[in-house]
């Protein structure tokens, strides 16, 4: 369970080579001439202190070419499967990444103009023209950082171009990139170095597509289904009696009411594991765990399935399956995960026109550990189950995930989230949480993204992060750079591999 | 909406020159010789590394002498009609500067004798003797870092002599200062290159100063009145049915009860707007913004004016009329600032003795998205409304504020304010917010003082803070040099032209 | 009550020396020629920055080798009555500390091989050896560096030597290093240069062992009790009922009930006083102070005493009695701590096994003001009266806990604890709280530690803390050096004297 140190030194030949070709050695043929963008400097995200900077650059280069390990996510895998080209630069990275249309949505761009829910504005071209417009909007964002590191690093384009003035040059070259036979899904897969890809899926998904691939033995990358039923234990979201009734049906052997529905949900819980599954995610809306009575449960249920249940009782019902999962985790040795604290769909014009999922879903606050109690003392002491904690309220870092990952052998801290998976909020999280748990509690780094050609991005900003904060502690004289070193190996291979059973 | 590239280059002529002599120039004559002490170092605030030091002295001087744009305070608009010399250094800087008066007070002194409350105590010299024994309580703090720049650049004395020894000599020489011509108030508010300032004002006030100013050719700077309805929306203060009463017959149109109370406010808004108000603000207790039928808030109304409704129903009152603001502004088009979440006069004695704001107002922590979210689904898609929120509980700044400000049109992350209105607060929020929001969701810096000489500190405090933030992303390579500087001209300068429809 | 500047002068004397010899001088003779370690390395914490770092390293040599008042914690004192050696390493280091049991907890070893809770595992030295077979865990902990610093500057072991392979030679030489005479606790509180040292002690504790200590004149420390009475106040916990009884029963005077319960507790703090008490400490579950009528406080007494009183009804009684105790202060002039927000024995399988204190008590936010006012409505405006807040909920440093300190004269922001006493999360306390309240406000440093070898690191990690926050300042021309020396005096040999009565 503890870092193990003879395994990371296997990994410290792994020296990468720094310079203007971009991390994937892509851009051959697509920069034109010295580029002096931030996205092309090696030293991008290293602290201004030249003497740390040197540390963070040598740091980084034992991580730098670490093949990607991605324990969740939100890819459709047909992509993979049916591997066709992707269609136009918008639909690649405008209308699926709700990060980029919200910000553009806030400085009053219709949502439907950039293509958002399915909507076609008027088209693609005029999307890109919108974005390219607006582009001043991203600066000094996560999302702009990504975003220009694609460019300059997947597609070998010179982020400078992203104006008003090239946009239609821009989308014709990106246009050109993307009908490059080595610009398809799976193409790129490899030129991620991506080695294992998690997606998100509906209990009742066949998982065809994640069968296809595993029977395919040309597809090198291993792609995972994730459990995740929060369609099937929130009372208070549209759809939720359907959705049970089928789950019951199709699924609980037979049995019915709240047996039938746990059984259901063991059920697909193992077809899920039969098709390569290691974890479960749960978006549960607060932190309560307090199991029930089956009696009371099944009450509850009733009055859900009816749709009679208030909001208080529908939380109730949920904190019960919380625990419940928990449970069956014991069993069947699934990883869960949770991220707790978000009002859904704030907007309900937006929700209304766009669907969910769209950008208007607002983090609060949470009490950690009055709510998680009731698992953590009954599960939390098992060193086989592994409980993830997400946040996107970053005040239960030091406070709550901290303390209870570096007590309880199942507990271990999620990598900054949403809001927060952006550069400083991740210096942020490590400051808050090392001096209390170390690094053996982390997840390993989570992209949790639906936006396809910014996960070599994301992955390397997480690994630039990791040495400038290692590199600190070292100019501080507070770890030696030889176990610096082992540290970042850990983090960024190890971690998500020994966390989520890989 | 979104950030106006080409308006920003007009602005980057105004590279500011460096030196010893003083952000005003008005230092000749006051300082004796060269100084050694911090306040007349060109370089302070900046980071201490030198690389990122060199790019946050160039981006500081394209803002370092930009006008004062001050789009929420708390002066007097009659001072300006008056333009009376100040009576002495302690009325000016002293008894009216509550963040001052309450660290005097919590090493012991009495705030009679710093004449708080229109308390007299021994003397105006005597309260100055008072403040320059107990100077060293000041060390570090944002009041302290003021105070030393007024000295310095404002009133031309070195701040070294803030000193019990040098006490009187130094009441005598600030009160020969303030005795000269251009020390009055118009004459600094030239000084101080004021271009907009707007004050805080009573929905009843007659404004008769604000339209004086206005007809006043002589004088450049727009003072603007601002509607400030707390008066008249909190049950559980002193004077509110008596308020209330007024405010009807006033301005109700001979209306009565709830629709004659609604239609008073919808009256003196616009009365405001006639003088020249962009803005109302708010000091709710809460965030919550539920809306009530109109029988309800009557029901309400006539209990609160009675004097039977309870806390908790004072705070439905008040939530509703949260609501009911921003359903106006969507009318009128009056820009709406909310700052929650403050336990007010949290000592009785002191509350008894010298008054309300007299620095015992003490904040706590909030839940925004759950009580805005009624106002926000209905008014937050208006991108011609304007809505900013600030808060004293910065654990809001990445969790909801920036979140919240990066989908809704309407909404605007407000500048640090209170106890986080302090150079590593400042820091904090850019930290926390620009990842989500980028720069052009910010509210533009809010000086919100009622220490009038502290305004050109507090401004340069921000543009500093600024220049610095943006010299790290420089410096990381997150940014060009170029974009910086647009940005920090737009930061300070269009900001709050654009958030406040200046 | 404010820096007495004239003060600090007299130590400015107390410059360090640097070099590798160690701040005790104890390490001649064990450091095996020059070693690499970062604990041997001076500038250890120091900011990276070069400039910085110089000044950083000459304020440090002002406090390096002033002697440690330590205001709060946990040895038992019969230890320095006894003065008899340390049995082993693992009694000395492990076993009791649970920040260190914790995390080796957190990687699935049971604690009884860690010899918790009176367990005796597979004895001493099998427990040394899981602890260096997982040193690795303790990277960038506060732990380790408390532990490596311990190694380095009070036993004189290279901390490299703590690894899988070295753990029997390196137990033996600690083994050989402890049985020496001068490794006895009397020897080491001398070399420490421990001048107070506070206990924890429950209320009906004899206090003879420090009235031994008192007595004993070849003793020079001062050894303080610190009236604890958390036993006495918390119905929910087991106990409660035999717990109150004896007290009444021994201390009462004969009266019974409610009053016969203050009477005694009044009566103890006295014994507490006459055995040169200072201070009286108070984990409180959450921050309410209401205060009841007496009837309304004997009948939930009288319920909680037959074991009937609900979770809510026992927290109104322990609010009440917070208040009293802030009441009591008035009178008897104790020193008041609180450290609220809790939740204790989190894990029931190991209070079961193990005991309370076992590393399983986690933090959860709190609402300070809220809480507080009715106590410092009364008692906050009274100088006389010492009133220190502790929290390991640090949002509440900037929002709450500066603002109340900056206000009322009795309140103090006490110094980062628990989980958040570790080198960042005290960095961030400063950044919280100066720019509110400058450093007058502030306890002094508290250890508040179980592991008697690491006060003198933690010390001198507060030391290099503070040096390290003000150089920045400097740096930042926001301060004169000079002024900055004064302040770093002030902090740790003032402070904790002028707040606790020393």
């Amino acid at each position: 369970m503890h870092i193990p140190r003879s395994a990371l030194k296997s990994n410290l030949g792994h020296k990468a080579t720094f310079g203007n070709s971009g991390y994937f050695g892509l851009t051959s043929g697509y920069v034109e001439g010295m580029n002096n963008h931030p996205a092309y400097n090696p030293d991008r995200l290293f602290p201004a202190d030249p003497g740390t900077r040197d540390i963070a650059r040598r740091l980084y280069g034992y991580v730098a070419d670490l093949p990607i390990v991605s324990p969740h996510g939100h890819l459709d895998p047909q992509m993979f499967v049916d591997n066709t080209p992707f269609p136009n630069p918008t639909k690649l990275l405008i209308s699926p990444d709700h990060y980029l249309t919200r910000l553009l949505h806030s400085a009053g761009i219709d949502m439907e103009e950039l293509q958002v829910g399915g909507h076609e504005g008027q088209g693609p071209r005029h999307a890109w023209r919108l974005f390219c417009e607006n582009w001043d909007l991203f600066a000094g964002t996560a999302t702009g950082y990504w975003v220009e590191q694609e460019f300059a690093h997947v597609f070998g384009i010179d982020p400078s171009r992203i104006c008003a003035e090239q946009a239609d040059t821009l989308y014709d070259a990106l246009s050109d990139v993307l009908a490059q036979p080595d610009f398809r899904p799976r193409e790129l897969a490899e030129k991620f170095k991506l080695d294992v890809l998690a997606t998100t899926d509906d209990p009742l998904d066949d998982l065809a597509a994640h069968a296809a691939l595993h029977a395919d033995a040309s597809f090198a990358p291993r792609v995972l289904p994730t459990f995740r039923p929060d369609a099937y234990t929130k009372m208070y979201n549209e759809g939720f009696a359907e959705n049970v009734d089928k789950l019951i049906e199709t699924a609980g052997d037979g049995k019915t009411g709240y047996e039938g529905y746990l059984q259901a949900m063991r059920n697909r819980r193992q077809y899920f594991i039969d098709h390569g599954a290691v974890s479960t995610d749960h978006g549960i809306h607060n932190c309560q765990t307090t199991p029930l009575e089956p009696a009371e449960a099944q009450a509850l249920l009733d009055m859900g399935l009816r749709g009679e249940a208030t909001f208080a009782e529908a939380l109730v019902f949920e904190a019960n399956m919380t625990y419940r999962f928990a449970e069956m985790s014991q069993d069947d040795g699934l990883v869960m995960t949770i991220h707790p604290g978000v009002y859904r769909n704030s907007s309900p014009t937006a929700l209304k026109k766009f669907g969910p999922d769209t950008g208007h879903d607002i983090p609060f606050g949470l009490d950690y550990i009055n709510g998680l109690q009731p698992l953590l003392a009954d599960f939390g002491e098992n060193p086989d189950f592994h409980f993830v904690m997400f946040t996107m309220d970053e005040t239960v870092f030091s406070r709550e995930i901290a303390p209870i990952a570096g007590y309880y052998p199942a507990a271990y801290a999620g990598a900054p989230w949403w809001f927060i998976d952006e550069i400083d909020a991740m210096k942020r999280f490590r400051a808050a949480t090392t001096g209390t748990t170390g690094f053996s509690r982390y997840s390993g780094f989570i992209d949790d993204t639906r936006a396809y050609c910014s996960i070599p991005a994301r992955h390397d900003t997480s690994r630039r992060v990791e040495a400038s904060y290692l590199a600190r502690l070292v100019a501080e004289h507070r770890l030696t750079e030889d176990r610096a070193a082992d540290i970042i190996v850990d983090l960024i291979d190890n971690s998500p591999r020994r966390v989520f059973n890989l």
